[in-house]
C-alpha cells in the first residue's frame, strides 16, 4: 500500500474547495448517494483544481501524459442524499518523482450553516504515457510536492 | 429521427437473449433501477450477439471501426427491482449502408414462470472509422441485413 | 409510443438552460461521452429546472409524488468530450393530466462562440406515488401546461 | 480507519469466486475501465457470495437491515479493459459486533491459462436499520466471523 495521507476533518487543512451537487442518478435504493460515487466527486475536483493551478488534465493529455490512479480509500462518515449541496475540499499531500497523493474532505452545510463532514478520502497517482509506459511526474508538480 | 423499428412485446419476435442480473448500484432513491441503466443492458446484450454470431466488437475495434450510437430511445412500462434477473432479447431490425438498428425486448420470469414484458427499446448505430469519419458497414452485416 | 415532442435544434425554442461540464468519467474507449450519459445530464437540467419554477423535486417528494421516466429518446448528433462546457436547453412540451413531456438541446460554444448543436431528445414522465401507484399530475403542472 | 484486512494477491486465499465481463460503458478516454467501476465488481460479487452462502441481500432488506459501506480500498495492479472476463475472488476477512470486512482478488486469465493479479481491495460494512440506524450484525454472520 503506498497510501499514506490522512485525510483531515478540518477544512482549514485543505488548499482548495468544489461545489457539486448530488444527482438523483448517485442514489441508490437504500435512499443515499452510492458507495461509488464519491470517486467521481473527488476526481471532478481533481480535474477542477488543475485547471484551477493552470495545469489542466487537456494539458496533460496533450502532452500524452495520463495520471492513472494507483490506489483509492474513502470513509464514509454520514450519507449523503440527493440534491445535498456538497463542498468537496482537496489537498496536494504527497509527491515523489513517480506518484502523488492528493486528499479529499467532503462538508454539507448543516441547518446552523456550520460544515458537516461528510466524507474523507485519498487517492495515488502515478504518471504514464498514453502507451501506458510508467514515467516521471511533470517537472512542475515535483516543485508543488517540495513546498 | 432515423429510429423506425418497432420493438415488439413477443419474445419469439427476437434473434437472441442475454440474461442480466440488476446490481445494486443500478438502483435509485425510488427502489427501482435508473432509467439509464436500460442502455447499459441493451450494449452488453448488443456486445454479446456479436460476440454469439462471431463478429466480436474487440474484431470491429482491431479493424478500425467503431459504431457509436445515432439514437436511442427506451420504453419503460414496468420497473426493474434490484436482484431481478432478467433476460434481454435482441433483434437487428433495419440495415442500410450506413446505419443499422437494434430492438431489444427485457422481460423477467414472474411467479408463474410466464416472462413478464418490464422494457422495449431501439437502438440506431453507424459506422465510423477510430478517426471519427462516417464510413460504409461491414460486408457481413449489410448482407445479414438483407435476409 | 406516448412520446411526441419533436425536440427544435434552435436554442430560442427552449425556456430555460443548465450548464454541465462533462466529467472525465463520463467517457468511454471511443474517447467520447458514452450514449447513457445524456439521460443523467437531461435529468441533473430537469432536477434544476423544477428548483428554478419553484417546485423543486424535493418537494415532490415530500407530498409523496414521484415523476418516474415511461419513455426516454436521444439523438446523438456530434459527440461531447471530456470537459466540454455544454448548455443543457429545457422546454415543458407536452402536459396531459397524466403524463409530461420535457425536450432537450444540448450545445457548446464552438471556437467562435457560436453554439453547436451536440444532441437533442425527450423525456415521457408519469406521476406515481411513492408506493408506486399512477395519480394525477400536480394541478400547477397541468396548469402551466395550458399555457 | 477502521480497515485492517491485508488483500492477498493469492486465489487460494480466498473463499469464493464470481466471474463478470467488462462492459463496454465501464471504460474512459485511458481506454481501460475507470477505477471507480472497480466498486461496482466487489459489490456484485459480494451479493452473489451472500446468495451462495443461504443469507441473500434481499433476506437483509426484507429484514430492515442494511449493510452500508463504511470504508472503501483498491488498489489498482494492472488495467482492466473491454471484454475482460474477470474472476473477482472474495474473503469474509474480519467481523466484529458492529462490522465485517470484505477482502477481494480481481484477476484474469493470461495467454497461458495463469491468473494475472489486475486488482485488490476491501470494503468495511456496519449494520443499520432502514431508518438508518446503528445496529448489532445478524447472529449467522457473527458466528462465521469466530470461525
Amino acid at each position: 500500500m503506498r497510501l499514506s495521507a490522512d485525510p483531515s476533518t478540518s477544512p482549514t487543512d485543505y488548499d482548495f474547495t468544489h461545489d457539486i451537487r448530488v444527482r438523483f442518478v448517485e442514489t441508490d435504493a437504500m435512499g443515499i448517494v452510492h458507495h461509488s460515487n464519491y470517486l467521481h466527486y473527488f476526481e471532478e475536483t481533481r480535474v477542477a483544481y488543475l485547471r484551477e493551478i493552470g495545469h489542466p488534465f487537456t494539458e496533460w493529455r496533450e502532452a500524452g501524459l495520463e495520471s492513472p490512479v494507483l490506489e483509492s480509500f474513502v470513509q464514509y462518515r454520514k450519507p449523503l442524499e440527493f440534491d445535498d449541496l456538497m463542498t468537496v475540499h482537496l489537498h496536494l499531500a504527497e509527491v515523489t518523482r513517480a506518484t502523488f497523493q492528493m486528499a479529499y474532505l467532503i462538508t454539507v452545510a448543516g441547518p446552523d450553516g456550520v460544515a458537516q463532514v461528510r466524507a474523507t478520502g485519498v487517492t495515488v497517482h502515478g504518471c504514464v504515457t498514453t502507451q501506458g509506459r510508467p514515467t516521471r511526474l511533470p517537472a512542475w508538480l515535483v516543485t508543488m510536492g517540495a513546498d
